[in-house]
């Protein structure tokens, strides 16, 4: 899933260039890039989808060289999780309704890719069996930014998703973390193809139908598609499908693989490399008696940062961004600024 | 006098871009054509002469239309305000050598016009009876960065000035600041073109000799000038002249007209309009719980603050500085490591 727009990563992010495809990572790389080369040790490329916006298919092939530019998915418009997923689905099954999917979004981050991989094909094995499976990340702190899952019985070597819990307070999110039941939601899923599509018809019947309207098409439904795809209801696949099936029909896979998703410029100060004072440095920059800084800008671009400490500081060519680090979350309120304003240049 | 590099104010202000050609005041005017706004109803334009580098002779004309571009003197190379004023006041005696002279810097902030031309008025009358004369400004706080001067008997409607003293200590400039005998030494000078020229050969004459060698020239001067004045001694007219003239040769106006040096970024605090939380802001910018801070940027660049204070944050199009506001002094630090790291196109 490479879909979307974003702005939790402004300046750098935009409306139309969402934050799978910064050059976020060590040499430039993109989440994107990061994401598929992590996969394809165990999904060879040929057998890797990525569901974009219609506008973002030109990033994704430069991206994603490996992807066949035929698997390259346009959504006509964005309608959330639940209906991307259910697109990239009836392409595969056209070629295999048997054929188990891993969906995996594009913008996060994974420092231990063997262990992700490791979890990734326990996953796979799972959802073989016919059940939907998803990974969740045992959590390292009480945040209050994810959605949880909570474990229940051991089942083919994974467990019940007894339920899964909206964002929790920073007092629950304690709780959580104390009592080793709970998991972060990864967003991560594993099914085959018909499983999931079975259970947008039942679930969500409107979207199914629109599906197998798109899936009946004589030619490759692009034509369908675009008339019909821009009708479904805008939900994501947590809500509109996970949280109604039953505890026994949902597996999850725990996962310790140094995840992050990257949510917030806070996020870039742990996943980059740092100097000796602490600074996360991606482009170019001068530091004079300052630590825990993130400092981000393009390559031709200087960026001082003289006495300051545990900042923000977000360069692009357009705007520039200064915070302090535990404002981080507060990026919206700068969009949301440029949004009454009308400045929508800079969204 | 516009002459000079600076990188006071970097990024803004670069070895090639002197802090005079800024638009740093609203309205996007610049020091130099504020200077030349400031003066003018007391100096008729044609009368006005703008001593700068060679390299910047163009931008002169663009910030200064107002001057005629035959009164827009030349320097060969950069040798310190001693062989500038000398300069100048050869040019100016070649058409009257009894023309009483303003030496003004070009890259001073000055608040109440009105107030600065009386004594700048002043300073001229005094000026005609044949001292040296210079205006110095009424100290607002114990500052360590100016020269000092102190003043003695009165004398022509103006004071003796005692001694000039060099940059004080803390302590030292806090009793300057009760004693109330002392001024900052503003830079302005006033006197007859053929009075400093005299003052030069005394004391400096090796730079008399050039200077009396380029106004015997034939022509305009202009290709003795080219030869021989890289050779003057780059001394300011402080150290080499005003100094070494007895209490009763110079004369000290005192002044008080919202007078600033902008010699850092924290005076641009100081000058520029502010916002209800306090924030000056030179350009564009959106702030979310921010305050006191000072946000420059070009016109097409939008700044975000977001829940930072006391912060100096400058944009150019090729780098960024953010610093807290006390931290001002220190840009210097900065480069003097793009100095050591050889990054001239940052200098």
């Amino acid at each position: 899933m490479a879909g979307g727009g974003g702005t939790r990563l402004w300046p750098a992010s935009r409306r139309k260039r969402p934050k799978q495809f910064l050059p976020l990572l060590p040499g430039g790389q993109t989440l994107l890039q990061a994401t598929v080369d992590r996969i394809e040790p165990l999904v060879p490329a040929e057998r890797i989808f990525v569901v974009t916006a219609e506008s973002q298919v030109e990033d994704v092939k430069r991206a994603a060289p490996l992807v066949p530019a035929e698997n390259v998915v346009a959504e006509p418009s964005a309608r959330n999780t639940a209906a991307c997923i259910g697109l990239g689905a009836v392409e595969i099954a056209r070629r295999d309704p048997e054929a188990v999917i891993a969906v995996i979004p594009s913008d996060q981050f994974v420092a231990a890719g063997e262990r992700y991989r490791e979890a990734v094909a326990l996953a796979l094995t799972v959802a073989e069996k016919g059940g939907v499976v998803t990974i969740g990340i045992r959590p390292q702190a009480p945040e209050t930014g994810f959605g949880y899952i909570r474990m229940g019985r051991p089942k083919d070597g994974a467990f019940e998703v007894e339920k899964f819990v909206e964002k929790p307070s920073r007092a629950t999110a304690e709780e959580y973390l104390i009592s080793r039941q709970y998991l972060w939601n990864s967003g991560m899923f594993f099914f085959r193809a018909a499983r999931i599509l079975d259970a947008i018809r039942l679930h969500l019947p409107k979207l199914g139908q629109i599906l197998d309207s798109i899936a009946a098409a004589r030619d490759d439904g692009k034509a369908r598609a675009a008339e019909l795809y821009p009708l479904s209801p805008a939900i994501s696949i947590d809500y509109g499908v996970m949280e109604k099936l039953g505890p026994s029909e949902v597996l999850v896979v725990p996962g310790d693989f140094g995840w992050n998703d990257v949510g917030s410029w806070s996020a870039i100060g742990e996943i980059a490399a740092h100097d000796e004072h602490g600074n996360a440095v991606l482009g170019e920059a001068v530091t004079v008696d300052a630590r825990g800084n993130i400092l981000v800008g393009p390559p031709d671009r200087m960026v001082a940062a003289v006495g300051v400490s545990d900042l923000v500081v977000v360069v692009t060519d357009d705007a520039v961004l200064v915070m302090p680090k535990d404002r981080a979350q507060d990026v919206r309120e700068v969009v949301r600024a440029l949004e009454n304003a009308k400045r929508d240049t800079y969204l």
